[in-house]
């Protein structure tokens, strides 16, 4: 392989010669061989392109950085924004807890490519750009790095995570719908309990992922802050006055999406509380997930021997070895993504407790978390959504049966006859494997009259939706 | 001892006889010895003698209930509310998930203690209240528990945490502003880093707890939502017309809190997203004490040998076997809080995910864990604020000799000579164990006076508060 | 309330005139108002009576400490381990983080009761036991917290887990044996699959709990060292030579427990991993607990429009408002404890994370939170075990019709006539809602006589056990 | 592109005409777009090699397969396992939780394979191999992924996570002779405490990697036992007799590590406590990582105003605006990892509980979460080691500075003028500003040479190692 040589304020390394990145990068390259090669999200350089553009387009409008400058760093920053560049971005998750070398990466991906651009090459004559001065002018590792994180995280919510979780929950609210008249056996510790119909179980997966939702928005005006502007320690020092607030303008102008300076600088760089509070509200809206396809999988399961309710799609042969078998297979990818989510919540809260003095070092960490559960579940939602929210079905006959069979019909007797002498009647029914019907006229607490009047599931239902 | 003997629909049982429990009660007492006895928070209980008497008013004004046995039910929850009945409530979190038997419990203490009021004899003659008829007219567990759970949580959190954690902030924004001239070395990586203000330090701090408010407040309006009316499964079976408002309204009245019905009645029971949303908040809370509790204690370690930035009250004798030694023992007994709410979180999370069909059977353990956190952070902020944030003060001979002792200084010349020539300047001090202020000058790169007018603390804490 | 004036190096403090404790147990009663009063668990409290009693006696043998001294010490740990001083321990788990006061609380309680024992009034003339000098001698907070945490906790594992988990196991063993002839349907995601009979269901339940018995004992070694003797730091300051191994055959001959001193002392005072590494094994065994007390609410739920292939006792009327419901109750605490074990695992886990050079300053908190799981676990087992597992019953009629009904069956046909043809038999058995029987005919695959050969449920179960 | 149509039992499906993959992997490409494409680790697919050409062996061996098949089926293998085959292996983990398509990625790989290999063209003429009946022969995708992931999980701890250890391990012990006789002053509560050597903080280390690499092999008998030829539910239906523990001994001989079969098939496919349980003791481990590399990070705190005891290589340069900052890099991306752990056993937890009935299906899920946490921990472990550790040096000046300042040398006193008066001599001294030498003499307590004879921090540090 062909190298060039590089030097930082260390030494001289050799880098590829193909490759833009300078020392700082193919350091880090070197000394942090900790899992997959290039594990740091994408989505995270994609957000420093932002950030540098919006640091280099403030600078420049403050008269700190001269317009020529300001192009060639926009140009190479829209460069890698259509994803031309990823393979210059080799470093992984588990590197300085800054994410120092990261933003050192970017600073030396775009002052190389500059270079060229510039008409000249890598390694020769005056640089076009410095890393340190130019492109990471009046910035710091400790600032671009919470805020490539604010910038990656709030747009993967907004851009695949809620409408994920829109999609499918606007198909279970029209389940809901369809199914409203459909009254079915309820259950209520696993046990047969009093009829309710499809349709309201199926509001009460609706209304979670609406309570989520708002949840997960109520985060959004923390997330919204960018570290930005407070350089090494939070103070500011190095930038021009009134930086901060125009680079989060340009960055909320670059990405279309309402950020603004944070309101405290030293809390953006020594905490992460913004990452742990929308992790918090995706975590939730995980374990209302896990619920619903829990509850989907039980209705569904059988398809003789179980449940049997509901009806869902067959998308792929189930079984390698039992033919004609049937799985509730994205109930269990979503199970899996809400277990995988909770477990990423505590990795974040973690990382959210250990900050120390003016720098939380487990930067990366947080953001590879985040990323990962906030992609998760709007992946897992469209999927569950395509393949089978969509499809769902009643079983009409067999929710019938289960419906008419039950013994906890009874319970509408309790205004008329009192709570224990339904009981008895529940009670006889069930050791001797009658009716209630039966045992209720045959206890004579009821006529035949009144039990048909009264016991009746459809009126059972009430007025909830 | 002696007992009485108590019937419920399965049969007798014999009960103490000085106690106002029955049946089910003793039932539970027996069938679930896990734990210490009467682990279920008293909390609990005292939120179910408010909805007790809020149904009984409710059912009243709708027709369903005379008017002496609402007012029967009432005196005995109030008395309830006054704690003089506490011993009446033997059982354990660890019982049915649904805290059926603890409804059962208030069920039959109000019954048999009015039976008392009434002046007869508990067991005798015909009784004045039926525990399930009357006592829990329309009413279920299954609504009856959650409402229970959201009425004591969302108590302790507007009685306790919220105030406990605001007594903290507003100790550490007074410091913030006493501090706020008190220029000291900023440490990133736990390393020699740019100064700050102690005040910008504190500002963090603040800025934390205040987001942290504001999140934990964003989640109250979901926790304000009342099963009550749901009953069984959802659907409200056996409720008079407009039940569950009425009954939610009485519950605020009554508490002083606003309390509303909830949107939908079949996640309010199947489902408690409320109390995993609010503890997420809390978890929140947590991380960020965690870092305000640990950055203090390490500014103020030592007396000798640590950084011994800051000096904080010395209450107790620190040691059993070294004389004279003073500890953080306020930081640690917040950051062992920080871990149990982190612990908590957790069970609650996997308590929330495990709803099946019409009802989450998660409840007692939910509600325990989440009236611990809160009661937690309440406590331990109010406790860190008066036994050692009030009492913090500054070590400015140590923070000046600290300071001045700095080599990050230096950065305050990269806008003047450039990070690279900085960087020499700081390395040759820092292997030469000498100040930055000879090297700058000693390599040529600035003036005697260029360096003082250049290099000064006070200048480089910028604006940012 | 009457008061007496104790002191320690700090000051003055006002005691109540009738308790034992002395000035540094109050101090830390004022200082930590955190949670309810007397949160530290009892078992520590005792577990530091035998490691009083145990130092006394080795210091006496080892010439340090007069042997009326000792006697009265040893007198004074007996009556705490009678539990009758358990009134004279105050103090919270939300204390300082090496548990200090609680060591304090104890010597201060000895101190004073033998001052009683000798016949002289407390705080009048010359004490007969120094607090620090006599009761603490040869220790250190730093030593005897972890001590006593090792003594509870591996006590607590004896003598409650790990009996409460083999008593399930034996039954879930004889239940194993009692079904091993009823072949019922398998089930694989929730879905009908290939028979296999309940005993062989049970036997992996049996196998389940007999791993987590092994992992459980496999981390006894580590939670048998004991830290005593490595007093402050770890260097065993102040202790006469051989004290360290002697003190631990003390406590190993008094507690009937192998106890030894711990390798490293350094570890023993700085880090938990003992403690860490038992609750990973309890975790694990909740883990197990958690899906075995989930089938059999599964499989026991009904009674009619459920699974209902097993029938468990109906131990408690399981609803305030329908009439005859009986629950899973048993498996609902079980489930609840199994997520409490979940989260005090990240608490402890948080913990055991957080030491910092020579002492780790989470101790009551981890104790507390062990001893919290061990217990549950313990009582838990036997609770489900009396209440649930013992009258479990296999419901025949409805294993029967479920097995019969199936499609899975077609798996036997797969080595016959290929995955291929089988799995057509199956789709089209599905489609039609007719049997496999029928259809395996029909399609031409099989003759009658192939069929009942080759599809004999009771030939498809195997020889596992 | 160009497609093949390839057939499974639901119906045809168009696949990329250059890839070996078939119909039930392309369905499951298509269903499942959550996360980036071909997350299934490839250890698992790799795993999966080793167990198709042991069953294809035990099969031939026990004549339900033809010679010529096996050795087809086993060149195959062997080219999987030389990694030229990976990108035939698309399938992500939140697929069917028991990695059935994955299963069958495999079978159809191999037999398309082979088909080539067979010198004809994939979807002509008969096929040499069939997925289902050959290449799947004796197996279930129930049987085959947890055998799988054990096979994958085993070797990664034995051939990554413990070398990485014991590397670290063995440089953290050296390191504790090296500095075996350097005495420093000890912290507890972060506060200054009585002397020890830094080989002693050293030997700590050492012992707790010791208890945990001791925990994880403890752990590793339970890992060893392999699902295989339990097939569907655990009854091991379609094997052939003898055929489990042939296929484990075959797996055993090509993997070259001590697989044995299951002793309990239905454990083996319900729950995965093995994988709880190994990953359990890997979070012990990273929570012992978590406190060494904090602990070396905040004794190389500085250069000038931290700690400064130690010296950690200067590996990059620390900081894009501090000029001449050195970070400890290796210790943040250590303590992430752990904090990464930390939250992978939450996930693996969660998925351990969630087995139903005959199985667990959170298989992918624990299995890459495991995958992870083991790859992660040896390589944080080497890159610590070789970047980190190996060059750690003490700083004697620094150290011996610390040490004569401190206070808690009086410690050595208590046994000469008891508790008290050392504390008096530490307190004076503390607030004077003295030293205890001038305090000690000045109260007169001690006579100088008994002062010099009794405090000498060199006689303080006990023989403890």
């Amino acid at each position: 392989m062909d190298f060039r040589i590089e030097k930082d304020t260390i030494g001289e390394v050799k880098v590829p010669a193909d490759k833009y990145w300078g020392a700082q990068t193919e350091r880090s390259r070197n000394n942090f061989k900790i899992g997959p090669a290039g594990s740091m999200p994408i989505e995270v350089v994609h957000a420093f392109a932002y950030l540098k553009k919006a640091a280099a387009h403030a600078n420049c409008e403050l008269g700190v950085l001269a317009e020529e400058k300001r192009d060639l760093i926009s140009k190479v920053c829209d460069e890698i924004l259509t994803g031309k560049l990823d393979d210059q971005f080799p470093l992984v998750i588990w590197q300085t807890g800054s994410g120092t070398q990261s933003n050192m990466n970017v600073n030396e991906v775009v002052a190389h490519r500059a270079q060229e651009l510039a008409g000249r090459k890598i390694g020769e004559g005056e640089k076009v750009l410095q890393p340190n001065d130019d492109v990471n002018k009046s910035q710091s590792s400790n600032d671009t790095f919470p805020t490539g994180m604010h910038i990656a995280c709030y747009k993967m919510v907004i851009e695949n995570t809620i409408p994920g979780i829109e999609q499918l929950r606007d198909t279970l609210k029209r389940k809901s719908e369809q199914f409203k008249d459909t009254v079915k056996i309820g259950r209520t510790h696993l046990m047969d309990a009093t009829p309710l119909t499809i349709g309201q179980e199926f509001s009460g997966y609706v209304s979670q992922l609406d309570h989520g939702l708002k949840a997960l928005k109520n985060t959004l005006d923390h997330l919204a802050e960018l570290a930005l502007g407070g350089t090494a320690v939070g103070t500011g020092l190095n930038t021009p006055a009134g930086y901060d607030v125009l680079v989060a303008k340009k960055i909320a102008e670059f990405t279309g999406l309402p950020f603004r300076t944070a309101e405290n600088k030293f809390e953006a760089l020594a905490a992460h509380d913004a990452i742990v509070e929308s992790h918090g509200a995706l975590k939730q809206i995980a374990v209302s997930l896990n619920k619903i396809a829990n509850d989907i999988r039980l209705m569904a399961s059988g398809p003789r021997s179980g449940i049997g309710e509901l009806i869902i799609p067959a998308n792929e042969p189930g079984s390698s070895i039992m033919p004609g078998k049937v799985n509730p297979t994205q109930a269990e990818a979503m199970t899996m993504v809400c277990a995988q989510v909770m477990g990423n919540d505590v990795a974040i809260t973690v990382g959210g407790t250990q900050g120390h003095y003016e720098l939380n070092v487990f930067k990366p960490m947080m953001a590879a978390n985040f990323l990962q559960s906030a992609r998760l579940i709007g992946d897992a939602c469209r999927s569950f959504d395509e393949n089978c929210a969509q499809g769902i079905e009643a079983n009409q006959k067999r929710i019938d049966e289960l419906l008419n069979n039950s013994l906890m019909l009874v319970t509408a007797l309790n205004t008329k006859i009192g709570y224990y002498k339904a009981a008895e009647i529940a009670n006889t029914a069930h050791e001797n494997g009658t009716t209630l019907r039966e045992e209720a006229i045959r206890l004579g607490y009821v006529t035949e009259e009144e039990y048909n009047e009264w016991v009746d599931p459809k009126k059972m239902i009430g007025s909830m939706n």
